[in-house]
């Protein structure tokens, strides 16, 4: 009865959800600040009455909110916004990567890459990280590729490609073949790569409203990219789910852009905390990979990443441990409020 | 920089959504009534901060609440939930149909079936009505066929298959290819097959709350099957988007499914407005037919269903016209209130 596609798949392992008891959850690198009063203040003038009715297919009014946050010259039709950025890479996999060349993203990375491969059915090829674990832009020119992606900052890395270099790989990298630099976590530090759209029509960037807008729970992520890219993506997701971005979360959405001083405000604590924290535990001994995103990837020598992960578990914290060889001796570590990190430092200063 | 399968696309076109004046809306089966008032007070107390973190990916309360509402002694293993019917239906495209046979369906359906066949490359064998407009279920029994999806009630008719039609269908059926029941109407007067999954594995039933349960704007809609077909969806959506539906509308629609006699009452009231609507352009000359959803299909001699639609759209009201041959002198008419119906009504005697 299951189609032969179905034997494709290796589903997505995200962050655990433990209920045995009230964990420190440090885990799924989520944001730890409420989103913007704004958010609150639609919710509570919400027309509940309005769900009757379909929402904007085409979330125009956020769009336009996005774009005027974003700046840089956007209009609505730079952008698209589906139900997460997990959604929206899903709608990028199947428009602009097939079956005729691999598809090349880092060896360490988001591991829903080869899941969205596995359910489009593109092949992959991964390619090594360099010694000090920062992505090899290069090795992505080598060969025949239907396309690349990866994120800026990396995940599980925290390790930023400056745009300078980025620019350099696509000057090198053929036109006609799709480069999406995911930028989940660009708000912690990084610098954006928006101004390189003008030069390059087949860049495509990914966002999402999950981790510094504080709304992992209401699902929206958006790309930004040259109008035929946006065109395309619209034809994929009005082939898929007319509707996917529902009314109130098109609501609190346009708030939150409006309210971007408040957002500035709570990731660049957020950056302040975790350099703070990085600092901290270098003294104690760890290594830290240097980080522009909301979370650390370190390791202590001499110790499993999985122990690690256990001995600070045991203490009512969680953190995220990663099996693939290459990286098994570390752990990602989102960052929390300095409270909370504080409370993890001592805990890690005894490991 | 297209992949091969972008070229297989032709997007679903929703009804029309114009904004040059206020129009009396009929063409999207939409509920003109708002959804129960304890969704409102789960809004209004809703924890903005919660947002920060990721939805339950399983939806376990809500799938509780939809079990329980359902009853026919059915559990959270029996339920799926996705981000409205059309990412269900998708996922199930996904996971039960592929390219070894085609998919059978009627002939005129829901719109949106051959859109996913194309999305993942399904072939199509679309079964012409009876002469009565309602659906010939021998008519799936010839051939090989990947399986077979159909609404009851039917859409754009209306026309209601009983339960025991089914029955005897999927006796003859092959027991290893899907059946879908895309019961979206069901609520407005039809009755379920829910009780025919004990002896049909392979039956597997779609609901969405944007008709009966008001909440097309919510985005909300799911499966009732046997847990192993359950399952197997699981591994379908965690392979696209780990979290498809969000946590206010979890939340939302665990209250809605805690008020069943409040959707009862509107529902039956939209049935009654139906009838009495049908039987009064019955009496004005127009043939109606016999519908249990919460739209009529209605045409009238001697006028195409094009000029139908701009007739009444001239006068502030917008129905559904379909282009397809056989159908294309009919209009869909979705039931609003009484007072709405009434003015329709007077408009439609002069047409």
């Amino acid at each position: 009865m299951l189609a032969k596609r179905f034997y494709e798949l290796s589903p997505y392992v995200p962050g655990e959800q433990p209920k045995d008891r009230e964990y420190i959850k440090l885990n799924a690198n989520e944001n730890p600040y409420p989103p913007s009063p704004e958010v609150a203040k639609v919710i509570s003038s919400f027309d509940v009455s309005s769900f009757r009715l379909y929402p904007d297919p085409d979330a125009g009014e956020l769009r336009d909110a996005i774009a005027h946050m974003i700046g840089h010259g956007l209009t609505r039709d730079n952008l698209f916004v589906g139900n997460g950025s997990d959604e929206v890479l899903s709608f990028v996999f199947f428009t602009f990567f097939d079956s005729c060349a691999p598809l090349y993203f880092p060896e360490h990375t988001y591991s829903f890459y080869p899941v969205y491969a596995g359910y489009y059915d593109i092949p992959i090829e991964r390619k090594p990280l360099r010694a000090d674990y920062s992505i090899d832009l290069d090795a992505f020119l080598a060969g025949s590729s239907t396309g690349v992606i990866f994120p800026n900052p990396n995940a599980p890395t925290g390790i930023y490609t400056p745009v300078q270099t980025i620019r350099s790989f696509l000057q090198k990298y053929p036109a006609d073949r799709a480069v999406i630099v995911d930028e989940a976590y660009i708000d912690f530090g990084g610098e954006t790569v928006v101004p390189l759209l003008t030069d390059f029509p087949n860049l495509i960037i990914v966002r999402t409203f999950s981790k510094s807008f504080c709304f992992a729970g209401a699902r929206l992520g958006f790309v930004i990219a040259n109008p035929p890219v946006i065109q395309n993506l619209f034809t994929t997701k009005n082939s898929f789910n007319h509707f996917p971005v529902d009314t109130l979360t098109q609501k609190v959405g346009t708030a939150a852009c409006g309210d971007w001083p408040y957002y500035r405000r709570i990731n660049d604590e957020i950056a302040r905390t975790r350099d703070m924290f990085a600092q901290e535990i270098t003294a104690y001994g760890w290594t830290v990979l240097p980080s522009l995103a909301n979370f650390v990837f370190t390791r202590k020598e001499g110790l499993s990443g999985k122990s690690i992960y256990e001995a600070i578990k045991k203490e009512g914290i969680l953190v995220r441990h990663f099996s693939q060889p290459g990286i098994e001796d570390f752990v990602r570590i989102s960052i929390g409020t300095p409270e909370q990190m504080k409370k993890l430092s001592g805990v890690m200063k005894g490991v």
